[in-house]
């Protein structure tokens, strides 16, 4: 019962823990500082899930020295991870974090990735064809690589759904927006990480995310699950709007891969269950347990279950 | 006639540019925004080499993901340059650069490189003895990795000189004190670029540089060249003491890889002649040259020539 997970710009995480990091400085580093772990969303979610014992193909364009690093640390983690990308010319990304744990800030630097030719996304659109039916749901997560069309999530989806398939989406607005054009996931969490816009608009008030949440279920979303201001969330249904806040301190450096593991907690849920608001409960839960860890890894299920006694979830709407 | 280049701490030199870099901050990178190559001082000496039409071997140790990356790219940039590394099981380390070429900022974060386990460093010994006979020169540049003992420089130095062979260092000080107990090359430049530190004792005059030179030709180094304030050098011999200035500006920006091209141009001179002043000042010169391009990368041997009449020599004694 696998889930296939579409990793359109896969990474290598490297993540460096550097106390007092500062610019225009040389910083020396021991390697038991450094970690280097296979990445991109969809990735992260799938590493999640086989945390939870549930299998994944993992699908997406791939190349390069970094491509093979990517594959074989992917190897590595789980069995129950299959891959099944497209190799390109291109070299495949890194993302570089910084984690000062003095200071409690994240410095990152993301690469946008390879430029995808053309024939590389027809390969991939016969291939993703082929392994829908065989899938139980398909999440698609993260950034897209320059060259593909920002509707792809749209098209994904479609097709997706002829099957009857759940989709799960994870992204930004210039790719929702376009994709929403073309078909609409049934779970939707917008990456805000980076900048907190919805169709162009930027969201400042509480009341101009549940807005945004309230316009993306109009377009077919089931439930939309919005990060606000970082611990926070509101969740959005066509039944009501709620809102989860933590009872605990969230250490800020700890953030990283907690938007992918709330992802692969809600698709894990999602088998058990039917019902949207247990399915988000489930989600922050496992988010807010990911946070105990400085590296980006699975929490473990127990803490999951002790962090579900750690939040207040309230309905506004 | 293959020069042999010990490198016992190569790495992967990684550059980005990124404008207003800051600290906790998320900052996107385009690829040609991002630039890799071979690194660690007797690679980048050997890659001089080859510029000259000079072949080299290339030893020391390797490993990992990022060791491979070093190896293939090496094998890329030519042919004239042959590897022969210690296969060991840490990884090779990377040194990364984020230049912001808008606030004038260098931030760099350079990893310390694996520890070598005693068994592999028997391995490099029993190599480098089958390997030194058929050399005609032997150049020994950079740090050590964790577990070499800092006496190396000696070590190495006493086997080359039972054959023969004329020896060339640029390290610091902490590998200098310990290997000239052992033995000494024939021509060393102190690497001053983190420390202007000779036997323990910080350098700040003129004759500070001076009698730190003569003390290393007590120990028998043949020619002692010391860069003073970054563009001028202290020449000193058994025969005297000299100094060169340029008589052009040097844009200190441009200094990345001065000191392995001021080493490949003299070791390229020495097969040419004897003479120690012409020695250095060919190697002036190509240092010289180099300071006109901005990437690491070898200069033209027009250009070495132009910079041949760009500085002064003087003998001060």
């Amino acid at each position: 019962m696998p889930v296939l997970s579409v990793c359109m710009n896969p990474a290598l995480d490297r993540e460096f823990y550097i106390n007092n990091f500062s610019v225009d400085k040389l910083h020396r580093l021991d390697p038991e500082y450094s970690r280097m772990s296979p990445g991109g969303k969809a990735i992260n979610v799938a590493i999640d899930l086989a945390s939870f014992r549930i299998k994944s193909i993992v699908t997406g364009f791939i190349g390069g020295y970094v491509g093979d690093i990517v594959l074989s640390e992917l190897r590595e983690i789980s069995n129950l991870i299959t891959t099944n990308f497209v190799h390109i010319e291109g070299e495949t990304r890194e993302n570089i974090v910084i984690i000062d744990e003095v200071n409690h800030t994240i410095t990152e630097i993301n690469s946008s990735g390879p430029r995808i030719p053309i024939e590389d996304i027809e390969h991939f659109l016969r291939r993703y064809k082929l392994i829908v039916p065989s899938a139980d749901a398909v999440v698609i997560s993260g950034s897209i690589s320059q060259g593909i069309p920002a509707q792809i999530y749209g098209d994904l989806t479609k097709i997706a759904k002829k099957y009857g398939k759940k989709v799960f989406w994870e992204t930004r607005d210039n790719i929702l927006r376009e994709s929403l054009k073309i078909d609409s996931p049934c779970i939707l969490r917008p990456d805000f990480r980076k900048e907190q816009v919805i169709f162009g608009r930027e969201l400042n008030s509480e009341q101009d995310y549940i807005d945004a949440g309230k316009e993306l279920i109009r377009y077919g979303v089931k439930m939309a699950v919005l990060s606000y201001k970082i611990d926070y969330d509101i969740v959005v249904t066509s039944d009501g709007v709620w809102f989860i806040r933590p009872l605990v301190e969230v250490d800020h450096s700890h953030l990283l891969g907690t938007g992918d593991t709330y992802m692969a907690a809600m698709i894990y849920k999602y088998f058990e269950t039917e019902n949207l608001i247990e399915i988000a409960k489930f989600g922050y839960a496992a988010a807010l347990a990911k946070t105990w860890y400085r590296a980006k890894v699975p929490p473990k299920y127990e803490d999951i279950e002790k962090a579900l006694t750690m939040f207040k979830i309230e309905r506004v709407e």
